[in-house]
């Protein structure tokens, strides 16, 4: 059984690593059993022995395998029987840039909307790591990098025109059916669905309707965390 | 014989277009010999059977398709046995994802910087139409979009940066070797070859690097054109 190392908040059932969601789903696309080991900020020993100090960290047979990208690539090599992430090496390369796109567009587009919420989410020892971390990252306070939040989603929206352009043309970025694409866009929108208190989305384009057949993939698995996540916010 | 109708300048020989060089490229890789009909902006008469006001247009068997991305798709559709264009349906969706990136980010960046340019390489009359309808579209006239470049290529040059980082990592956006989404990008660059006066990229880039790679394909077919052009400019 593979056994997935995700960060988690105080309430350790709140997990907003928008990348470990990306490993979760790619899990359920390839239909892995796994067993989820929540962690927190300050818990990071727990998966030491992988050399990494990010998650997601996944682990099995005695194998380390760190970074949602990398764990991407093993689980297509090592399950090349089980539903495709990548569509073939092709696919796969070009999934690359949209994985570096929605780092560098999404996810940091996000953080600084997000940080002050996740803040607090977090166990009072995470807090102080988050906070002083966090800070010198963003050059100001975690409630400073929340200011400004509608234009910075007004700039964050316009960002997004590709996604809008594409899921306009196709029902998902694999096309027909999700790839490990949707996963890697869907990320960060779970992360915000569950540590934020705003739509990062206009609600009526074409990404928020992609979104919600993402949320409702795999039984509701992200609609559930989400309901749950707001449930208890 | 496919009949590839492209845009040019008074020189017939100064084949500019972003989207066609696209078309041109994939021709390549499928290894289809084609003939171009080398039309100017006020000369659009010539593929009004297709019922596209824009270049690409290709023409075969009496069959008209237009738009370069629907090219590249019935080309993939038309020549399944030759050397697949996007590896897969797959495959074929992320690149959906890149073009729509491409054009907004890299020919929306880049048309201001070369419209004054891509002016002086025109006819009369394609020179008093294109000024009309560019200006009306920027906003203002097209030596005043030319200001500020040393700025505007540096938003330009950071908002590569998800290539610059997929092109740390794999030779190709392609993977191993280009795909249809290399062409995608490099369009535009050649555009910027051809008629600019400037380098978009910063030449210790891996993108510049990639750029080098492309243009020395197919027997330098890009690396030619670029020089024929930088001859006589």
């Amino acid at each position: 059984m593979i056994r997935l190392y995700e960060l988690c908040g105080q309430d350790r059932n709140r997990r907003f690593s928008p990348y470990v969601w990306r490993t979760r789903l790619a899990l359920h696309h390839k239909g892995l059993a796994y067993e989820s080991v929540p962690v927190r900020f300050v818990e990071k020993d727990a998966f030491a022995e992988s050399g990494s100090k990010t998650v997601p960290v996944i682990q099995e047979d005695g194998r380390w395998v760190a970074d949602s990208w990398r764990i991407a690539c093993y689980l297509e090599d090592h399950y090349p029987d089980r539903p495709s992430l990548f569509g073939g090496a092709t696919g796969r390369a070009h999934a690359r840039f949209i994985n570096a796109w929605t780092d560098r567009t999404l996810v940091l587009g996000l953080f600084p909307l997000l940080a002050a919420r996740i803040w607090t989410l977090l166990d009072p020892e995470s807090q102080a790591y988050f906070r002083e971390s966090r800070e010198a990252r963003l050059g100001m306070t975690l409630e400073e990098a929340g200011r400004d939040r509608e234009a910075k989603l007004k700039a964050l929206r316009r960002a997004l025109s590709p996604l809008e352009a594409t899921l306009k043309a196709q029902d998902f970025l694999g096309g027909t059916a999700p790839s490990y694409a949707d996963y890697i866009v869907a990320g960060p929108l779970i992360w915000a669905a569950i540590t934020g208190d705003f739509d990062p989305l206009d609600p009526e384009s074409a990404v928020a309707r992609w979104r919600g057949r993402i949320f409702s993939l795999y039984d509701g698995l992200v609609a559930s965390a989400v309901a749950a996540a707001t449930d208890t916010s």
